[in-house]
């Protein structure tokens, strides 16, 4: 009789569980459902555009709802029983840090902070904490100069110690109230292994490791030391943390029996540490040694992995390389692009006013262009750079237009520069000594925008393969749980064994591809004067803009 | 008696006749007509788009139609007789030269040469003798510099000879039988004066020194020895040219009985050498020392005058320098921008889709933003640029987009960035020692559209004035007829009582001229870094995607 495993992967605006196979990675069954709090799920305040908080009380009422819901499909679609469900996983979004009490209850549980929006979950997205972040930055630039090596330079105010700190200055008394701060992919997994107080609870590395500076090599966490020069309230919570953060080769623990009956499972089956989904979704698409996974929809995210007896350097500008984040036994490095669907949707919904219905029209019209036709090329920054450049002040940029220039053109310049910036992040990986060998994509631009990838195989100049399963994150998270309950020898072969590509691939085009190698050319040059630091006078083009923005909108 | 003048001013679409009070500039009547023959008055050719050509019995046929159909309004309006018509004056497009028999009959009116467009007028915008243009820049460079530092450092396409030689080289047998070709500023005035003979039309220096290379100084027209460098037949035709050309101040001759009857008018009253229509849009406008006309529509011309008894410096990038093409005794300058109102109809039109109503809109929205705000910055290069940089092989740029970035921020945008080109213009121009006091604007954009009038004060930050009359150049044509009718003692007392301004003046304001001074530092890094010819690497950009283009369109 055929085993099962659930991924469950807590995204952006809802929350998906996945019932797959734990031999073959074939997929049983899939639930989602929206949180039911604020906008789309996101509690937002309206005097603070950069705030933005989720409901702990909905990741959990959303839990038993998709299991169930995924359960219910299983049982009735493949006579699946909830018997056969040997582990679970668990991916979420990050860095989505909660304030919990000694009992590890979500602060905001309690009556007295229950409209206090510090006391929710500090969504990944939320840029309160820009100014702590700037401070992490040139306090460990000064003392700690290799924290910042290992996430690309500098520390995000989308990040763990960005966000605590930010709590402890603007509130004070919650911060002083609160025994732990936990990421929202190592809380899900204490509340279904039933983890009474915080300091049991297992740390995922994937977490640690690339959004609150955790390293083996310099002793886990930040020290006390550093922390304590930010302020000694975070020193002293550094002491109440865990020595150790773990891959999801771990369990978390074993199903409590108060979750197992909500959700109708065996108690004391295996749950693996929770892990981002972006890294999940690396292992859902068959990442190995030399497989690129580019995560592709409003931004990307991409994911590689070197064994970690290798030696692999520091690489300047690349996000994050974390021992063990997305495979034990390896390093896991992340690079991202900060918008990627994001800025076709701003050209076609804001600049051309337009609906899907132009988007469809956009892209048959494009795509009856020939690569360089249009004399266009453009810079893809509309919302900064995160890989290679790590500067979210740069903007976007549009050369070459003529009187003639039509939207299509535009459009298909935009894709065309997000694809050069992938490039430029495949150069950069490269030249460190990282091989990439086959680049598999997934998300919903790859599945779903032939045309869109066709442009990405010729700039890349190598086969682009998609990801066979829709839900990847979760697929990931579900090889996590079937790793945990022992279905597979190891984590090699259970990627192997789960994971695999579509049978459709887009082949590079050579003729295309000797046009794109032109043209890259000149997005590079354009790509180092505006953005890589430097005499040359349109370095400042970009960041004085901002600056007279900012000064004209006081 | 009050007595009138005519103006017949050419335009590329229509001809136009008005009929002006010749001691107040008061304008009593005017008439319009558009040329019946090819595509809104020109003749294309479907196999060659760089192809315009026009018809000489268009301009003969509307000729006679506006100006009876002025005189009639003039006298139901103003109970004004043909007998009042002191003088004629007459403007058009150029270079625009059209070939001729011996008889100075136009070549089309033969009957083998009825249908062959090199036998019409070759209009302005023919951009067929792209080559030979280069060649003569080439030779001049090499044999005769002098003749390029007056017409801004490169011999055009649009222009006389180079249009002659590629006739010569394309269809021999018509330039063999050619007499001479006469500009259509000439040939008009040659036809009202009953002109026989080629060799006694009065050549304008308008349009000799601004596109053939004349200079009184260098001995009139280029010599025989370069003409014979490009070709032998181009040396001949140069001996049967006159050594002088004319100011506006010297009447071609006096109306022709033949055309005098035509016209219902009073045979003898003397026709004014004619010249090109933005410099006597300039004359119209009330051009002195000192005084910026700006002529603004689809592009833009900028005329200027300076006493020709000053030394005036050759000023690098700026069209022309001419001694008496706009006003006897002075200097004529010609800059201009070779887009400006094409680049914001592009944008509504082309980018956005919309129409008219669209741009009413943007300037709306456009209007309620504050300079800076949008954190963009473009080039109006989207047709090269002319001045200062006399580059065709220039392109558009927008920098500063983000996910946000509206359409009206980017319409505001491309109206700054023409206002900065403008600004560059008159920075080239007092650094080289002729100083502006005072900007008169005229134009379609110039008085329908406050909006862009405001942002040119603020950006050049100098009141902008607007010409009074909505027909400057017909008015600066009628004002050369009175000036040969004799009724004022010198072109400066004619331009003095003819002329004026609105009451309506645009005036900076302190606080958007700060801005936009900031702005403009970032417009001149990028002009000058994509722009100036220099070791950086971005100058290639714009040229090597237009090469890439050009490869892709093949």
């Amino acid at each position: 009789m055929a085993r099962y495993t659930i991924g469950v992967d807590y995204g952006t605006n809802s929350v998906r569980a996945l019932v797959v196979d734990a031999a073959t990675g074939r997929e049983a069954a899939t639930a989602v459902t929206p949180y039911f709090s604020g906008t789309e799920g996101i509690l937002l305040d309206r005097k603070n555009h950069l705030l933005a908080r989720q409901s702990p009380v909905d990741y959990v009422a959303g839990l038993e709802k998709v299991v169930r819901a995924a359960l219910k499909k299983a049982k009735s679609a493949a006579r699946i029983s909830p018997a056969d469900i040997i582990g679970l996983g668990v991916d979420t979004t990050g860095s989505t840090p909660i304030p919990v009490d000694a009992a590890n209850q979500p602060m905001c549980l309690q009556k007295k902070y229950k409209k206090n929006l510090n006391a929710q979950a500090w969504l990944w997205k939320d840029h309160t904490a820009f100014e702590e972040a700037a401070s992490i930055t040139e306090t460990a630039r000064a003392m700690r100069p290799h924290y910042l090596a290992k996430c690309g330079g500098i520390y995000s105010s989308e990040w763990y110690w960005s966000k605590l700190w930010h709590c402890l200055k603007t509130d004070p008394g919650l911060f002083g109230e609160t025994a732990a701060w936990l990421e929202l992919a190592d809380f899900i997994p204490a509340v279904l292994c039933g983890v009474r107080k915080p300091e049991a609870v297992i740390r995922g590395v994937c977490a640690a490791g690339h959004k609150a500076l955790y390293n083996a090599a310099w002793g886990g966490f930040p020290d006390a030391e550093f922390l304590g020069r930010l302020d000694s309230r975070l020193a002293e919570l550094r002491r109440r943390m865990p020595a150790r953060a773990y891959s999801i080769d771990t369990a978390a623990g074993r199903l409590c029996p108060e979750w197992a009956e909500k959700l109708g499972l065996t108690a004391g089956i295996p749950v693996a540490a929770g892990a981002f989904d972006a890294h999940l979704g690396g292992v859902g698409s068959g990442i190995k040694t030399g497989t690129l996974v580019k995560i592709i929809g409003t931004s990307t995210c991409d994911i590689l992995v070197a064994r970690n007896n290798a030696s692999v350097p520091d690489i300047p500008g690349v996000c994050g390389i974390v021992d063990g984040s997305v495979l034990p036994g390896y390093f896991g490095i992340e690079a991202g692009q900060s918008a990627v669907g994001d800025i076709f949707r701003w050209f076609t919904n804001v600049v051309c006013m337009g609906s899907d219905a132009l988007q469809v029209r956009l892209t048959k019209e494009a795509k009856a262009l020939k690569p360089g036709e249009s004399g266009l090329v453009a810079l893809d920054w509309n919302n900064g750079n995160r890989t290679i450049l790590v500067d979210p002040q740069l903007t976007g940029l549009l050369v070459g237009t003529t009187l003639h220039t039509t939207r299509a053109e535009i459009y298909r310049a935009l894709i065309e520069a997000t694809a050069f910036g992938a490039l430029t992040i495949v150069n950069r990986i490269e030249s460190h000594g990282v091989p990439i060998e086959r680049v598999v994509c997934c998300g919903g631009i790859a599945e779903k925008n032939g045309f869109f990838m066709q442009i990405y195989a010729d700039v890349l100049n190598r086969p682009m393969f998609i990801s066979r399963s829709s839900q990847t994150c979760a697929l990931g998270a579900a090889i996590a749980g079937a790793l945990v309950a022992g279905a597979h020898s190891s984590i090699e072969a259970a990627v192997e064994a789960m994971t695999g590509v579509k049978g459709k691939v887009f082949h590079p085009d050579p003729a295309r591809a000797a046009v794109y190698r032109k043209l890259y050319a000149h997005y590079s040059v354009l790509h180092d004067a505006f953005g890589v630091s430097g005499p040359q006078p349109v370095y400042r083009v970009m960041k004085d803009l901002l600056a007279i923005k900012a000064g004209a909108q006081e």
